[in-house]
């Protein structure tokens, strides 16, 4: 039974882990803080958690965390990085949700967090959590970033074809759309329903904080020229991208697909549509899945790929899980096998 | 293992059955019909099935259930009637998710259904399935009545009152809000996104196919003069019933809190949560559960009780097979113990 | 020309004044006041007003409104108490839309509002804005206190039922829905799109700061004895307020519809709907009006009215302009003849 | 005054109309059509009309239209090219909100809409009603095709920089994003709330209607090759575009903001916000307007557009009164100066 540590559970990824931990066979959530709700019960602040968690939230000054296994951190960015070593001295493993250990080079992290690192040390040796690119090397990891949610979404749809070779590196473009909880559960006015609902926008277009995630795993393989805007969505978990990418040659719809088949046949998480099919984000709803279909409209030069998730599942909390288990040498999918929410 | 048959299954409880049992321990889904369906695979129609179900509609002229245990229907109300005398005396138990077998009175049925009971024999015999008043006759019974979504969350507040005899039950009124979910998944203009998305109305207050239901099990405890107005809420799924009685006698919120608390004590899927709690319907969203909470504004001699459900829940598909591990000897909450997707 | 002076613009009761008096011609806006946006052009937080409005925000204490004829307080309530006034001696009216004037009695206002009011000797000179019982009063008025939401839909729904002496007022239930826009444009996290998008509750149901509001009302024709249960919708404008009374002796619903369409054959923005009608928040969504109808099911002794406004316009904004008119000696529904948008 | 008839007066389209021209000072609606409601009251099927209109639905069958100046069809498409020919030839103008005379090449129109043109001869004739290209043949047009929501909103971002020849024409991306009334108003299971409700989706990227009539116009200027990606938003109204385009050379934002501030200088209902901006589709909910915003992220080649409109208005029947105002030589905004509804 692995012990398990949440560093600010108050927030959406904080009440996820915990819903999917609650029926994860060999995860034992031991304590949860929280420095705004310490002595209440988890499940007066969730009340979907009542029957399925007696815990209550643990000032974090007050905690250390000894008992743990794995500590994962669901806090703003920022935090995770001032405890993470003594965490990892003390034999800790540690899953950051947030983005503290995402960006490889110091001096890109401050510039887009707009704060100084202070741990910068373990930039290099935090491993990128997505598993369908660097399982191996989470096995060994004492230190996972987890990926972001748009991230997340636009890299499963864009790895094969960049791995593949068969597309302009030069003109990518991810047109991604977020549900409400993205922006996190705290006080603010412009996620309110009031200002959110019933409206469309594109936002943050001349940059997110996950443009350069997104652009490190590319250029990684290729070195890549990305457009990418976030738009947000009257509804309250899913992420949708719509990606667009042209061919260098001429390779039929078919073969992609059996690319991206290929590409994925191993992976318990990834489920790639029949053709030119048109995932919804409500048939991932609540589970750790991407659904992917690839198009080619009007059989021009331009592939269109379409890739949803959940983002507080395959994009933050079920990812982190995923994670977990590959790190505990346990089933991937432990605790992951529910079936989404329709309708 | 009990094999199950679901006769009309493209309808929202019967992807929702579909859900429920993919991860039930003891229960395998043999077939699915479809009229309209017929030979599409069930995770084509519904993809968040993929990689949980590999069945395929089968036309219900095509098949007799003979390898069946059980049979729910998720079908409109007027069709279970057509077969469940043949299924019966076939061995087969039924469980009806629609109205065909709730009423007694085969007058009443017909008035209210606007067509002619094609078995009203049966009417009497089949027993109305919500466990916490009948689940010994339950676990006996061939032919189940599974309750409306309504009266669930509507009897579930006004029993343990009218048990406990402190209310007047001449002037008992119940102020129902539901989401679009329970007008069922069939083309209609009235429930689009387009007419009932941002807007909220009352409807049916004239007379609701589920007032006679309510009037039904509550007169049987003591006669009551019910007045009972649903209402239709933007979003999917929910149900949130608020209840007002008056005292007949003075009465404590302390005793009337353990009044509830004794009455559900020993129920797997009732909640009484703290005293002047609101609880919410995301709270329950997707999981077999009614949360309670009670009311006295004013010390005054009005007593409001709030009660949620899912409709496809607990409304529905949950609490039909919570019937069935009752019918089948199987722990009640077999399959059940889900977290509720929050948010 | 009327003169306007808006104090605390950035609230949605603030912009809908704006987006009404835009129109209005009669009306000009002056001023418009903002301690938090000081500086920054209306149009720009709000962008809807772009084309409509030039007005930049200024410092309250910038502003002394002298060249305003009527002051509109669009401000939490606690603020317009405190510079009423000075205003009034400087020969300006005031229309104020929160709730620092409404109630008559210092001590029941200092109770529900937590706070000590500084002028209690303006609450009696006060006059209530519900244009359907005191239009003569508001018509002389220097002071009026726009009405509550809650209170404005509960309020012409049960007034011709009890100046008409027919229903038990010792028994009065009201059971009403609002949109989010009426927790106001402020950060917090439970009227986040991610709290209460997707769900419903009843919430205040121990006290709510309408309830002596509406009491005392009422309590001005006979003395009542009301429950009054609010609920959070997930949508963003509208209220329906289904109301119950008990009949003190028999009288048939064309008697009460009579009843009720003579009672506001006058009235602008009162519209009777037949008998039995099911009238939704869009109907009226945008614009002053509010729609009645009234039920008396299964023929009982229970009668239910139904009534809908949009909570910005005639439960807040549009009543406000409204009672503007009035006092300028306008025609009551200057400005505010728009079609509501439905869908 | 103009005497309008409006065919087909019960979609999302009509009652639009209906709404716009209620409150229009020179025209009047003399007669509106409907096969299904003939004889019911237009404002018991639209209650928001209620004190606006006393028109009652007649059977198409049994109007000539012969007392009027100018006929819009609000019908599906296929039904305006059955009637419109004996209507020009009885010199009454044609207005088209559907797409029967929206493309110029016949083959090119049956294959898209599955049906054989009944009146091909009128395809040239026929003026594209967007009056930021055409506002001159308009003015002498007696029959114009009102554009497609989609086109309207993607053709007014791409014009400015394809007219200016600063773009790659061969790699032009469309991602556009719709509510739910773009879809009518007619019984489906699709745009069900239960289905479309908190869920995002691409749809029909194979090849939309839109389509080609996008390419159309755009290949009017410059042949392009487009891809045009449509995806549904859990809203009513709105339409977001986001264009994406190729800088031929290097063109700094700030001159392409000036040759859009210069382009649409003089239009009435096109608004250039300030670079960088992100417009909502509630900005312009209810009103005959599109916001623009231009974006260089990264100061890398890629230009992005964003352009919003209420598909219902600038999209749909604002733009149809917009034509109607050129065509009869009345003031272009005469009807159509309303304020967006926000929120």
């Amino acid at each position: 039974m692995i012990k398990i540590g949440i560093i600010g559970g108050t927030g959406y990824t904080g009440v996820e882990l915990l819903r999917l931990l609650a029926n994860h066979p060999q995860a034992q959530v031991q304590t949860v803080t929280s420095r705004t709700q310490a002595g209440k019960p988890v499940n007066e602040l969730f009340p979907n958690l009542r029957g399925h968690s007696d815990l209550v939230f643990i000032d974090p000054a007050q905690e250390n965390f000894a008992d743990c296994d794995i500590v994962f951190f669901a806090t703003p960015s920022g935090i995770a990085m001032q405890s993470t070593p003594d965490l990892l001295k003390a034999g800790i493993k540690v899953i950051d949700l947030a983005a503290d250990f995402r960006l490889k080079e110091e001096t890109v992290w401050n510039k887009w967090y707009g704060i100084t690192h202070v741990c910068p040390d373990l930039l290099n040796e935090a491993v990128y959590g997505l598993p369908e690119i660097n399982r191996a090397e989470i096995a060994k990891a004492r230190l996972v970033a987890n990926p972001g949610c748009y991230p997340t979404a636009v890299l499963l749809g864009f790895l094969p074809l960049l791995e593949a070779g068969i597309i302009d590196a030069e003109h990518l473009i991810a047109d991604a759309k977020s549900g409400a909880s993205g922006a996190g559960r705290k006080a603010s006015i412009s996620t309110l329903m009031g200002e959110m609902g019933e409206s469309f926008k594109a936002y943050a277009v001349s940059g997110h904080r996950h443009y350069p995630e997104i652009c490190q795993v590319l250029n990684a393989k290729t070195q890549v020229n990305l457009t990418f805007v976030p738009h947000l969505v009257p509804m309250i978990r899913g992420i949708e991208a719509t990606l667009y990418a042209k061919l260098l040659h001429d390779v039929s719809l078919e073969e992609i697909q059996l690319l991206f088949a290929k590409r994925y046949q191993d992976e318990p998480f990834i489920d790639v549509l029949p053709p030119k099919s048109h995932p919804e984000t409500r048939n991932v709803r609540g589970v750790n899945m991407c659904q992917l279909a690839v198009h080619r409209p009007q059989e021009s030069d331009t592939i269109v790929v379409l890739s949803v998730i959940d983002n507080l599942v395959k994009g933050a909390a079920g990812q982190a899980i995923q994670n977990m288990n590959i790190m505990s040498n346990l089933p991937e999918d432990m605790g992951l096998t529910g079936v989404a929410l329709l309708p």
